[in-house]
């Protein structure tokens, strides 16, 4: 085995033939060339750890690994700087892993005092290297926001969208890639800014075709008026995040330089917020598959550093509840769509009860269809909450909140300078540790 | 900075100096003589986080780090082999832990088969060792059981207290020191183990006073019929985890072979269980001061491994509940004494809102006053419940169930092999890794 990492190392035996009596230069300091940083937004350790779950082969009886679980180097503190919460919003905590400061909740790439921060893509770009930021939200949601704009609100989608065009770095737009939704968020009545970057060279795509067949080095996506649909609810229209990251990396990789690139698994965190853990899973599959991506490129590249983490960790959940010391997880296989899906559907249709079975291939009991039958009816808007808690219910599925929570968050990494991210960080390290990096790459 | 353990690095240039460009045969693996082991019942990543939160100094903008954090080196799977459960107990974990393999929830230190395994505590005896097992639970609990008897059953309590004293390795005990609560364990109508073990050479102690004057190598201390009291429920007489670490250290320490100790903060899970987020607090503090000693012996010592986990987390416990994104953790310091002791005061005493208001410092509102007069007067022994209730609305503490969840546990290692313990590893890794380093320290 070659340890391609010190903390992947699985025995004593490779970290001395690998590591420990080399005398040599380090490669895992000299060639690093791009970084890709992956954020699972709301992804705490109760997610990677019900992912698992979730995807284990139930033919063997030990649990099989995921993507994630051979790079875990360690875990991260979340905590933001904001006056009134210590638990932070995706603002700050992209913002401290953008630019390494602690800022207030909402804060885009400033800080306290509402200033300005130069963000690792800034200084990527500053370097001479590519750049892209990829999301399922809208591309000028929190987190991506906080690499590629500044902001003193989170809230201030039109200004955050207008600094993707309008911030210069060297005269040059510091976004080569943005991929993700939003078409509604640049294409507005005030502004253009789609027909703006096309005039600047940039190439426009709308769907997985047109991304896949772009050979553009400078693209915007826009893949959905608002948020792309989450991974289970998907047409064929509609690109992965594997399809986005793998798009990007084929255009990113052509600049001798290098490149930087954010990736976002932004709706994990929805799920959360919403309670709904077959969001939270489909989610959680979409970003494992573009973490996966980002490893292969980086195998065979050998100097790119990938980094995956979470932001803070959202809605308290826990794998397993009530009194059974079981997690049910083979309940969720068995619902093909999201509760949100679910619910549109069965308000639009007349039989709500052969709809719902459409969906849901687990036996419902009377009482469960009656109740998702008297809400449909009742209060349609609150159906989504109803399914969802049934499933929740019948996969003792543990939630404390519709907010965020204080846990740490677990860090993946892989590639050279990978170790400086192992053991127990604050996730404004990580942003020095990739300045660092970017900076050694030079 | 003399960076000890890989994963402990702060920055590259420490990983070069200390340990990448070195020549020489690394301590890491050469010189291990003693291994300590500390297991957090029920602590999961939710709990170390917590605790973080609750030591913080508020009169500085950072979240300081506690004792554990900087040996932080990965996280842990815990699931047993169980038929009926993917969520595992703490015998089933315990075993895992002590013997390297998976078996069935409620087995002691045997397998799926109900065969006995051998345990690192007997591999260490077999090497000459000295032993010990420290818990603030009865010493014969099911975590500690795991680590020095054999039953198919962690009910059978007394078997397995016999087993301590009747399991014979070369002709010897093979614990040599055991300390926790369970007097009522040892001494019973069918048979005196306390005075058998006597009989043998062993000191019997029974309070604080007299552990810290033992001189003999050989101890067995019971501080209470049944469990001990919780950290802050305890009187002078009863030693903390850390006494009993320091005392146990002390004599182990006298065997040129080296030791192995297990230490194990029982109760941090009985806290979980009863969703009591002041007793959790407690019994983690208890354990904190308990590692710290471990890693400070080690520090000096330079030849001992130290290693702490979690067996699996207990309560789907969240750092941060509803919507306000703070996790008010001075409302529970602010609670003098646990809701159990509160309890049983409340009960005892006449006035009862005098009573509450002597423990419980932060301002309670009238209804809530009533709340705990009411259950006082109607049904007593839910005032506990009531009262733990009260204070996690107040502090935002989240759970969502009285029993275990499968989440990942984080793992702290310091010392010759920590290495080994890095990254994901599954608890059966633990246990092989400890057998490892215990053959290569003979």
């Amino acid at each position: 085995m070659i340890c391609t990492s010190l903390i992947g190392c699985s025995s004593v035996e490779d970290m001395q033939g690998e590591n420990l009596n080399s005398n040599s230069k380090t490669p895992e300091i000299t060639e690093i060339k791009n970084v890709i940083l992956l954020i699972g937004d709301g992804m705490g350790t109760t997610y990677t750890t019900a992912y698992r779950y979730y995807k284990d082969n139930l033919t063997t009886s030990i649990m099989e690994k995921t993507s994630f679980d051979p790079y875990l180097v360690g875990l991260q503190t979340t905590y933001s700087f904001d006056e009134d919460h210590n638990i932070t919003d995706s603002a700050a905590a992209a913002t401290s892993l953008s630019s390494g400061i602690k800022t207030y909740n909402g804060a885009i790439g400033v800080d306290m005092h509402e200033d300005d921060v130069k963000t690792v893509l800034e200084v990527a770009k500053e370097l001479g290297k590519s750049t892209g930021l990829i999301a399922t939200s809208t591309i000028n949601h929190a987190t991506p926001a906080a690499f590629g704009a500044h902001n003193k609100s989170r809230k201030n989608y039109s200004e955050i969208a207008n600094d993707y065009y309008d911030d210069l770095v060297n005269g040059k737009h510091k976004v080569d890639i943005l991929l993700g939704g939003g078409r509604n968020e640049f294409v507005r009545k005030d502004r253009n800014l789609v027909e703006e970057f096309k005039k600047d060279g940039y190439a426009f795509v709308t769907t997985r075709k047109e991304l896949l067949e772009n050979q553009n080095e400078q693209v915007i996506g826009l893949f959905a008026e608002g948020a792309l649909p989450k991974m289970i609810d998907r047409s064929k229209e509609t690109p992965s995040l594997e399809d986005m990251t793998l798009a990007a990396l084929k255009q990113l990789n052509k600049n001798e330089n290098g490149f930087f690139l954010m990736v976002e698994g932004s709706q994990i965190d929805w799920g959360g917020h919403d309670n709904d853990i077959v969001s939270v899973m489909s989610e959680m599959e979409d970003f494992e598959k573009a973490f996966k991506a980002a490893i292969d490129f980086a195998i065979k590249d050998k100097h790119t550093l990938v980094i995956a983490t979470g932001d803070h960790e959202t809605g308290g959940l826990s794998v397993g509840s009530g009194s059974d010391y079981n997690w049910n997880f083979e309940i969720i296989k068995q619902v093909t769509r999201t509760p949100s899906f679910i619910a549109n559907k069965l308000i639009a249709q007349a039989d709500v009860e052969k709809t719902l079975k459409k969906y849901i291939k687990f036996s419902l009991t009377r009482e469960e269809v009656n109740k998702v039958i008297d809400k449909v009816n009742s209060n349609p808007a609150g159906t989504v909450k109803t399914i969802a808690s049934i499933i929740n219910k019948r996969s003792n599925t543990g939630w404390t909140t519709n907010g965020h929570t204080g846990q740490d968050v677990p860090v993946y990494a892989f590639g050279p300078g990978s170790a400086l991210f192992a053991g127990l960080t604050d996730n404004t390290e990580t942003a020095k540790n990739i300045i660092k990096m970017l900076n050694l790459s030079h």
